[in-house]
């Protein structure tokens, strides 16, 4: 079979599960286009290390096209996909037609704030690059002003931070900025005491964590708490203003405002005229096709799979999107073969939530771990992960430095680009 | 003396010169206000290497914060100065009224477009952190663009990179790009060659690096060209559109224009009421102060200082701005004790500009260095200079990963900050 007969694979998305799927493609007999709207794949999992100015955006994120320039059946396509036009399995990017034999879907979720769109711009989310420049601009302008302006009340409004929910990415933003505050700004001020600073964690179930064992979940709010964050369970913000954020009948006066409270899955899912769940997710077969089309799967947090195990969808975490992947990329050179795709079966190894310095929580099934032996597998298993060894000799180094000298390097607050620097009139 | 009767002394600026000036400052008895409109001095000699995805922002800029917090009569304030009224010693900077004893002014200078400001947008400049993220942004879209297009004609130009001067920035950025297409891309695109790029390197004098003796400017030729570089000497820019770059006769169609070519210096100057020259400079006297006012000391690149050996002003380099910063503050500590501030002497250690992967040039007066050996003189020299163990140590780390794998390891495309990301219309 010649080149061009190969038949045409298009992943859209190169997050943790469009990635996985393209290296398991690459070298096989098909012609490969990954298509992505950024040019790197991100390792997600420690954003809120670059929004809480521990590393560089550049230390977390690859050029995909450096990750899989081996194989020369493998294009990338710099590209954002409208939509899917399944009856004559073509995608629609800008100008750009392309078509597809098969096609893997793996462009994720967004944040969402329940019917409240407008809330995005006072308490932005954590899911790209550029929201963590945003929220990294944001925490550290709010130390800035507090030091610049005389009146309390507005000083304590800037030194308060909430997050509002309490999941992994909750819990982390949180530990974050209570060490920020308290350790690596400590001796940086002279108006204000950067460790008085608030950091209030909103949680909506009655602890945070609510996927972890109940010892996890208690200990990592002692852990929180030691850090001095202050948690409020059982309650949900019903309103959000620039001044503040409302939870329950009390106004809490806060300038920096993190979502970490939903997702809702890519707008990508809808035009496949299929069912999709209230989060927005295409709900896949057990083989990861959608009904009717085995050519199409959908993997990671745009698929909602039930786990028939737990009679639940699977959680939106990397190693579920990694597992798919590679198992999407399977069938379909099974499907090439005449053969029909598998089903899917999620390996679960477990999963861990950090807080800060020797502070994390790892629930590793056999094993409960919390504090600095959590924190060390936390620590070890991440910089493992990191796709490429500059990455890891990068970010293990900050780390390094971080832990011994209490610093955290990059506190730069930029913005946009701007023309000719004027003074404001 | 109590600390309260100590003299206020402001700097405004907290690059080169007004960082030594506040290091020389700190712990002496003084209350020292330094007032920048970022939060972190930046290294600014090797900005283009973060333009051109060598470097992370992080990696060459501290907080300075952080580099001035030992000594407990340092205050840092992050705001952006209006104006200076000289008669009632007070800055203007925003809503906050600012009275010093003593004043230094170190704003810098900002690029010049010889009265075409509308050209910055075509073709920015290089002198801010946010200015070398839309640069590399500018370049990386190129190679982008030029692999999804199928015209010729816009894939040539997407492909065609015009900066604009050929001094040292100039160099260095037409250096960096060719090595970008020719190494650091060559095996990651597949509709295009990178190695074809063009790179033009525009120069209105006979010869690139005006301020060099000449047997260095032929040397810097020769490597320039060695790289592939295409050198227009003895040309000016006359006209720039979004589709490329008139240059006398021709128009070269291109996507990506950099702009080296002229500096004005900060709009602050001119509130001082003092004579300036045609670059907006403060023409000081010759220990630094202003026409009038001894209280008053301008520095770095918005000063102009006039060499008497040379009869020239000084050259806006980073040594220069160090020692008046230096000279600046001494003259401070006289003046407190009722004596006259002292005539500044700038001691000349050469000059240097990198052309690439061991291509440089060094003018050490006693000797002239190409090649290899000014390389490492200049790799030397600014891993020493950069301002704190923790970007020293990471600068090397990936110039040396750089060196070995001839990659580059920040190719980021990233915007400002979007909120929900939607399907263009």
């Amino acid at each position: 079979m010649k080149v061009e007969e190969w038949p045409q694979v298009i992943i859209v998305g190169a997050g943790f599960g469009g990635l996985e799927a393209a290296r398991k493609l690459a070298c096989e007999r098909v012609r490969l286009t990954v298509v992505d709207r950024t040019n790197y794949h991100l390792f997600q999992p420690l954003l809120y290390q670059v929004a809480t100015a521990a590393l560089s955006p550049a230390d977390i994120a690859a050029p995909t096209r450096a990750v899989l320039h081996e194989c020369r059946n493998v294009e990338i396509l710099l590209a954002e996909v409208q939509s899917v036009d399944v009856a004559n399995r073509t995608l629609k990017a800008g100008d750009l037609e392309l078509k597809y034999d098969y096609l893997i879907l793996a462009t994720g979720a967004r944040h969402s704030y329940f019917g409240h769109p407008e809330w995005e711009r006072l308490a932005p989310g954590l899911k790209s690059l550029e929201d963590a420049i945003e929220i990294r601009r944001r925490i550290l302008l709010a130390f800035e002003y507090a030091e610049k302006v005389s009146d309390p009340a507005e000083r304590a409004a800037a030194m308060t931070f909430v997050i509002v929910g309490g999941g992994p990415t909750g819990v982390e933003m949180a530990g974050a900025i209570a060490e920020i505050a308290r350790y690596t700004l400590a001796r940086d001020f002279r108006h204000i005491d950067p460790s008085s600073a608030r950091i209030i964690l909103i949680e909506g179930e009655p602890m945070v964590l609510a996927a972890f064992p109940e010892d996890l979940r208690r200990s990592a709010t002692r852990q929180l708490e030691a850090l001095g964050v202050e948690i409020r369970t059982g309650v949900h913000a019903s309103d959000l203003t620039e001044e503040g954020l409302k939870v329950g009948e009390e106004f809490i006066p806060c300038r920096v405002k993190i979502w970490a409270a939903g997702n809702h899955a890519s707008y990508l899912g809808k035009s496949l005229g299929v069912p999709l769940d209230r989060a927005g997710r295409v709900i896949v077969n057990d083989d990861l096709t959608i009904p009717g089309q085995p050519e199409i799967q959908v993997i990671g947090d745009l698929a909602n799979f039930k786990d028939e195990r737990t009679g639940k969808p699977l959680p939106g975490v990397s190693p579920v999107a990694m597992q798919q992947g590679r198992h999407a990329a399977e069938n379909i050179l099974l499907m090439m073969q005449g053969q029909k795709p598998q089903r899917f079966w999620y390996f679960d190894k477990g999963s861990m939530a950090t807080i800060g310095r020797n502070k994390a929580v790892a629930d590793l099934h056999a094993v409960h771990l919390s504090g600095l032996p959590a924190w060390l597998v936390w620590a070890f298993v991440h910089i493992m992960f990191l796709v490429n060894f500059r990455s890891r000799l990068l970010v293990f180094l900050q780390w390094a430095w971080a832990y011994f000298s209490f610093n955290k390097g990059a506190r730069l607050i930029t913005r946009s680009f701007q023309s000719e620097a004027r003074p404001p009139p």
